[in-house]
């Protein structure tokens, strides 16, 4: 019964491979490239991506894929063979609805308008990309429309990045958590503000970058499978089950940007190294949606990294990494120091409890834009009403504004929406965690990570991609995703630190 | 009338990328690749070395490459068009030659054949990998076989790698160059050596490394389209005319070894970075063949970096990096440390007058195994005989002995000739040189390498590939290959050096 899906797994594995190397190529061009390669390697991308989107809509797969399907047809629809294919037919109908010359456009739209956009946040005029982003708003109804019919228009643009979910339903999501956490927000900022004046001294960067890798080792990030290197804007991609690289960047003069970054990005690749090797070379291998991934990034980060267990465990060493700066500043300090709440401009540098606000700014206006009820030219002062609105803040220019963020030049709407989610869905996970291991806090508090590790990989990594994210957690935890949990998470936490 | 030729430059483009993405992916695992990806990043080559044989050989190709042989028929020979159907044809007719199925066997062949001599050679058990050995014989005969009828069967083998030159030239070159080369080498011995152990303390990696690089940009390697990384063997890899890398390797107790890599690595990638922009993205770009290869690295390592004119520019440099070690060893001392020749058993390791013999012992050996004169249990005795007569050394075992270079276990077989041809062609290249710039020494002397680079660029380095060697020397030079420069080089080095 098996040869047909056997049949299909070997073609599948080489636009696997051709997918991983197209991984390898972009991770070369952050960390090695010198700079004049960047025409050729974008070239050689374009041909990695044609060579793709060829294979993925062939004739030969779509047969192989239809013998598989009638072969699955009554087994374990859990079963690694069924996923596979439900997965594939998936991906498959996605690529044929949409024609090989809007991708070509789209492309070429996306080059032009990332230099505009870089221009124009460096010159501060927003008026220089708006043509482009125009160009692009109008390329991304048109991917929409060839979806028709759809319920919502920009649930086509959701399905690139986050399947399984619907615009009403992450809508939904978003109006219980927005007023609670700009109420919360105002109660922190009424409060008396903590000190974290000791982070901004120098450190020695390769003693952070040292301190780094002694915290996710002791995670469980395998060196054997990955490596850490620095790049402008740290990220994680992965060449098989057994690569999967971070990067990171480190500031002389700020302690948290390269910690932080080196453990988010670990929660990353746990999530890839994670996987099941039966998965490997398949479709399903490394984690599953944008909003999964940021689950277990965020969750490293934050749920353990920005925790008070975790600092009681490593803070005596990291002063040892750093005696002069932080040899007289008590725990309790640096814990609140790590953990300010600041409502500020820009999404990237936004603490735990105002960041999720940033996110929601950007999809109400995504939506807005794809409905037609917002044009690009009112963009600036729709955004600095909203920033005024939710955050308490106004941008004094459109450089950190509305042209802070790269993605819209690339193409990318539909996209921002999953940060916000990853937040929401690793709290979820977390309460689900303690149900199963009440003593977590003092596992950490000992530097120990074993049982969470395994914990995840059990219930979470092993099965990279073969369930949709809203299926994964109401499977792990019982319910759909809600901010609950999250809401919950901010005000014990901050209510501790901030007193009330 | 161009629209044919564009057509199928459209399609070799394609194929280009994907051979330097294989490049990339090669260099990726010698310089950053995590232990545990080797299996999945075989996986990904293979996958890249299937997609390229099968458009190499595909129906469209064909298809365009006759037509396009129709437009260009009557016009300029030696036009970039011209030459890229003639290379292109060639290329294409060597693959269709060999069924896709033997290219598989080969593969699994090297792999099993390459554990196999790392144990051997380990364990100095040459029985182990005797097998595996005869097992690659014998596919490298069936591989000639496909292009019967031939002159001598070691031609098709020689093709592979140094197109244009037959194995009968070959040997005629060699038969000339090899009693000369013994007799000088049984002079130099019978002379007092040279003390080199200055060269033999320990020096600073960093300084090292650095040195190397100050080197190198004199000589003109471009850093924009380029960079230096480091590896177990020193190598030189292309991904694009823009993005040419190389690696050394440095060995904190011996001067010459970093030093030398990055000087002979810079030439090749010195050859690659002064290719014609127009030739990019089709099979012209990059060098020419391995023996015109190797003779740019020759030249800038040997010719450049271990004559006299050379460290009386850069010594007192060097002298400064390393005042503890050097600031007692006079220039003329340094100087004859690194040209001391010393008969020894490892090819890799040998000096300048005794290369070549170590190649032509492995040419000899080659040629036996392919016409059947010479079985493979009887190649440690005739190796250790013939080392005896060329170079009066007998390796104790056989690990120093056949059993050390990895080449056979690869499958190659024909690729040996071409380091000994890259040295004869170095100096052939060096004379004409010196008739164009006549005060090419002091420029040197100097620390000037614009005169002399800017003439390999015009000569050699822009034609890219659209020449074979042997036509390329004679365009050059006036003359076909010789070794009459080679010899007369060495005897005047080696005279005043060693006083004869």
């Amino acid at each position: 019964m098996t040869s047909k899906i056997e049949q299909l797994k070997t073609y599948l594995a080489e636009i696997v491979d051709l997918a991983y190397i197209s991984n390898l190529l972009g991770w070369d061009q952050e960390t090695n490239m010198p700079p004049a390669g960047v025409k050729e390697r974008g070239e050689q991308m374009a041909t990695l991506a044609r060579l793709i989107q060829l294979r993925m809509t062939s004739e030969e797969l779509l047969r192989a894929l239809e013998e598989a399907e009638a072969e699955v047809a009554g087994i374990d629809p859990d079963s690694n063979e069924a996923r596979l294919i439900k997965v594939t037919r998936r991906e498959v109908q996605k690529r044929l609805k949409v024609p090989s010359r809007y991708y070509e456009e789209l492309s070429r739209a996306s080059v032009e308008a990332y230099a505009a956009w870089k221009q124009a946040r460096e010159q501060d005029q927003f008026d220089h990309f708006r043509p482009f982003l125009e160009w692009i708003v109008a390329l991304r109804r048109e991917y929409a429309s060839y979806f028709a019919p759809y319920e919502h228009v920009y649930d086509p643009l959701l399905y690139e990045f986050e399947p399984g979910l619907k615009t009403k339903e992450v809508q939904q999501i978003f109006a219980e958590l927005r007023p609670q956490q700009v109420a919360l927000v105002r109660q922190i900022t009424s409060r008396p503000q903590v000190d974290d004046s000791p982070l901004y001294q120098y450190f020695d960067p390769q003693k952070q970058w040292d301190f780094g890798v002694e915290v996710i080792t002791k995670f469980g990030y395998d060196w054997t499978r990955g490596r850490q290197d620095k790049s402008a804007h740290p990220f994680t991609s992965s060449f098989g089950l057994n690569d999967v690289r971070i990067t990171t960047r480190i500031s002389e003069k700020n302690l948290t940007s390269g910690l932080f970054s080196t453990l988010h990005e670990c929660g990353h690749a746990l999530y890839d190294q994670g996987c099941d090797p039966a998965l490997a070379r398949t479709p399903l291998a490394g984690g599953s949606s944008l909003a999964l991934h940021e689950s277990q990034s965020r969750l490293w980060e934050n749920l353990v990294g920005r925790s008070k267990p975790f600092w009681e465990h490593f803070y005596p060493r990291l002063q040892e990494y750093f005696p002069e700066q932080l040899g007289n500043v008590p725990l309790e300090a640096f814990y609140r120091g790590i953990n300010k709440v600041q409502p500020s401009l820009i999404r990237v540098e936004a603490d735990e409890a105002t960041y999720n606000l940033h996110v929601m700014l950007r999809l109400e206006i995504e939506i807005q834009l794809m409905t037609g009820d917002l044009e690009v030219r009112h963009l600036p002062e729709v955004w600095n009403t909203h920033m005024q609105e939710y955050l308490g803040v106004t941008p004094s220019n459109n450089a950190e504004g509305v042209l802070q963020d790269v993605h819209w030049s690339h193409g990318y709407i539909g996209y921002f929406p999953t940060y916000a989610l990853g937040n929401l869905i690793s709290v979820q996970l977390w309460e689900a965690i303690h149900r199963d291991v009440p003593n977590l806090e003092e596992q950490i508090r000992r530097g120990e990570f074993a049982e969470l590790l395994g914990w995840l990989r059990e219930k979470i990594h092993r099965h990279g991609s073969k369930f949709e994210a809203p299926e994964l957690v109401e499977r792990v935890t019982g319910q759909a995703i809600t901010p609950q949990p999250y809401i919950r998470y901010l005000r014990q936490k901050y209510g501790e630190i901030y007193g009330f």
